[in-house]
């Protein structure tokens, strides 16, 4: 990989399908568990990417939130991969507490379906 | 589990707040890999319950899309997880071909940014 290609990548990402923010999929670097699906503006994936801690925008509280800031559960990135038709990115992490989720679980996902 | 809750689950998802769309992540049940994510209606996650392959809505062809139709590459479900939210699900499921993304990779998040 050229040093210019991951620069690239992060200038293509497509904002605007969804209205300025795309979704974050976090998954466990060790784990492979997947932990969260949280969304990003630009400013809070630069923040990501300056800071390695995983930043997102909240929807329901309208500003940037910085993942683990009061519960103590940050998540620090270790690389981020942009998908075929760059609106969507995956986040492999490491967990600095137990849990990802605000309910207490390791993971978000632990309403079964089927 | 008691045996309602699963149905509890499905009826709880909230998809009026992505316009009647929810993110669908997909991982692969034997490797854990992410492999793509989609969006789905109540439609289309109805009909991936009920013939355990994945159908997605396409945002772009504004119409529900059985994954792997035409390619070939469909995505048999293993089992299907809320998020706490719940306006998001993952589901784990076998590729019935060697790639899920249509660039032929086998995952769509193949373009690195860190």
């Amino acid at each position: 990989m050229r040093k210019g290609d991951t620069n690239d990548n992060l200038n293509r990402i497509d904002f605007a399908k969804g209205n300025g923010l795309i979704p974050a999929i976090i998954q466990d670097y060790y784990s492979n568990k997947v932990l969260m699906l949280g969304y990003m503006n630009k400013k809070s994936l630069s923040l990501t990417i300056k800071t390695k801690l995983v930043h997102f925008w909240s929807r329901s509280r309208n500003k940037i939130w910085l993942k683990g800031e009061e519960s103590g559960n940050k998540i620090i990135v270790k690389n981020i991969k942009l998908d075929c038709d760059m609106d969507t990115i995956l986040i492999l992490g490491e967990l600095t507490g137990s849990s990802a989720c605000h309910t207490g679980n390791e993971s978000c996902f632990f309403k079964k379906i089927i």
